[in-house]
């Protein structure tokens, strides 16, 4: 039987690592040429399928295809797109199947989180009802940390560890000016739903009365009296006082903090960020200069400052997924086995799709802290780990030199998607 | 003649490498006992001298004072505190050299801008009119980069770098999933007066199409109509647009854009950042889905990127503060002078403080590309060298391992301050 082709897909917000794993697919598929022809990369992932926009990814050069391990976003381009139920939306899980009969792709490796893992696992239901077999496998990534059974996601160990060293750094320019100048710094990091990112500022703390001094997580719904009594506290006992928002924070009917129904002066709704808000509140109950960061894709991007466990890790599951499929296995994802802390040991497990497909790991309410305003040492124990290591892209003329893709379409066989 | 011991201050905002040039003094004080004692550093700035509050750096060991040179921010504390005219004001400068004369010093050296500079060359002149003459030398810093003379400044290189890298790895996060997500992302940078820093994200360019598509800068008014159509163009070429804006962008008439006179829920005025503001404009003009970072004092304190240019100038500029007081030069400033840009050569020279004292160095005209939303080669050939090179701190658990100072007072001579 000839090699069949690949097909490999990233899939919503992108990550410092998302392409370590790419590299790690494409790298092990051309170990195996007896198994495995060209892995071809969907055009802004599952879109590329729909529309038959694949980048032929034999092209690259072994040079280019490693650069990606050091290079942040989508090298091929993302898509929060997800399909619906297959009763719902036959039409588009046929068409991918169409377009990997039309090319030959016989494996799907579908780099996503969640929602994607459901995808993946749909395709390989009905490849089999269509009589097209397809080995679908996931490879995890968010940086949301949120997926179920792996111990982390690649993608959330790097922006765990640009939230920690930005909460280091922003927090000395505080305590070094405070006495005449800020008093409250508000770091806003990325966490609609899950606390992960913000929590991990933690890590920055080495000391009592190191910043960060608060934390504000989703999973606690904001009383404003003693959030405000704990700023003031740590301006008293510190000078100053470093507080890092998760985006997702909410009052105590449930709204969104950040929706605040401010309005410009134009009436237009303002949708904005969280910090504005907590430094607005800060501001006017207490008095305090003030000023905010609000981190945004700088966070999720930063590949300068990559975790080189993170970097590791998403490399060697791109790889694992690859060889899952080598070994005959379909419909399942590898994962992240952790054995120890401390030092940390881990090694390469394998979840069936659907078992991770659609769920969402919350942070454990043993991570946060009795106040709500900081994690636990048992927190401190899981995340340590995941930030350990320096993983520095190459540089030419002071900045990162990042893959650039020459991105060979493949000719088209089909006619138009909906056509 | 015993030696005298120096006071070294630093002053208003602080800088990733403010400590660099503190190692540099302090390092080059030691290495000459028989001319200059102890180093006595101000607690929070010239705030420590006015009220007798001194540490010992005697007290530090050889390698926290290294350490200085890879830590962000100021390690002795700095202030926001601009010492009056003599006329108005002389009872603070005698002050200084009251406790100057307590504590044997004399010599004077003060890290910080334009402000700073008048104040060291007062100092000079009043303490030889009270027959206690002090060697003032001053250390040159500022990450607006708008001291005159000198090419640069200490702490503007790493700025500009982290800029510029945020750029890239942002513009690549925004290029990968424009398809379906964020069209246009703006990223707010630091500069009220001036637009070296938004200046320096041109850096990020490699070739056309890369971001970023607009920069908007202080010295060019907005106009609005032109810049919505530039940001429609990018999206419409290259599928997004990029926007770095400096926070010191005004409008026709000269108002600050980011005073939009918004108010909160509660009617509280928003003292707010300018890339709302921005964002706002698009999103009701142009309707292009936004998301916006204010990178705040993330971009001033992160050391774990800054520019070896950067750090190594900032270190040299601090002995070479100490080796002109040694030359017996006085009311200084050591400056860099700029001998080529590629390969970049520069070598040590001086300025007079009254030559620098006060004066606000402006973004040559010819900096400014036509359009006014772009920088020329002109800028790009001044600013490339300066943020040449990497100097990572070290690292120990994942996270910058950042000097921490024993900080032992010196004991007190003389009444408090206004007593």
């Amino acid at each position: 039987m000839p090699a069949k082709n690949a097909f490999y897909a990233q899939s919503g917000g992108v990550t410092a690592v998302i392409n370590a794993s790419a590299a790690g697919v494409i790298e092990t598929a051309r170990e195996h040429p007896a198994q495995i022809g060209t892995v071809y990369a969907g055009v802004n992932g599952i879109l590329g399928a729909l529309h038959e926009e694949l980048i032929d990814t034999a092209a690259e050069s072994a040079e280019t295809i490693a650069a990606l391990r050091h290079t942040p976003a989508g090298a091929f381009g993302s898509a929060r797109y997800k399909l619906r139920g297959l009763e719902e939306n036959r039409a588009e899980y046929e068409r991918l199947i169409e377009v990997f009969r039309a090319h030959d792709i016989g494996y799907f490796f579908y780099n996503g989180g969640g929602d994607s893992q459901d995808t993946a696992h749909k395709v390989s239901q009905l490849g089999e009802a269509m009589g097209y077999p397809v080995t679908c496998i996931g490879v995890p990534k968010t940086v949301d940390n949120d997926l179920p059974v792996t111990d982390t996601c690649p993608g959330f160990g790097s922006v765990a560890k640009y939230v920690a060293v930005a909460t280091r750094e922003a927090g000395l320019d505080v305590a070094s000016m405070a006495e005449t100048s800020t008093r409250v710094f508000i770091l806003e990091t990325m966490g609609r739903h899950a606390g992960w990112i913000a929590a991990a500022s933690a890590l920055a703390r080495e000391q009592d009365g190191d910043p960060p001094h608060v934390i504000l997580l989703p999973e606690v719904p904001l009383d404003e009296q003693r959030f405000l009594d704990r700023v003031r506290r740590s301006v008293e006992d510190f000078g100053y006082c470093v507080v890092v928002v998760s985006e997702g924070v909410k009052t105590a009917d449930g709204r969104f903090l950040s929706d605040q129904g401010t309005r410009d002066a134009f009436g237009h709704v303002q949708l904005g960020g969280v910090a504005p808000v907590v430094a607005a509140m800060i501001k006017n109950h207490l008095g305090y200069k003030y000023h905010y960061a609000i981190a945004d894709y700088l966070q999720r991007a930063a590949r300068h400052i990559a975790s080189a466990t993170d970097v590791e890790q998403a490399h060697a599951l791109g790889r694992a997924a690859v060889e899952l499929a080598l070994a005959g296995r379909n419909a399942v994802m590898p994962t992240i086995v952790r054995e120890s802390d401390s030092p940390y040991r881990w090694h390469i497990g394998e979840v069936a799709l659907e078992a991770v497909a659609n769920r969402e790991a919350k942070m454990p309410e043993e991570y946060i802290d009795g106040s709500g305003f900081f994690v636990t040492e048992a927190a401190l124990r899981y995340l340590r780990p995941l930030i350990a290591g320096e993983d520095y892209p190459p540089y030419r003329d002071g900045l990162p030199d990042y893959a650039r893709l020459r991105g060979q379409r493949v000719a088209r066989r089909l006619a138009p998607f909906g056509t």
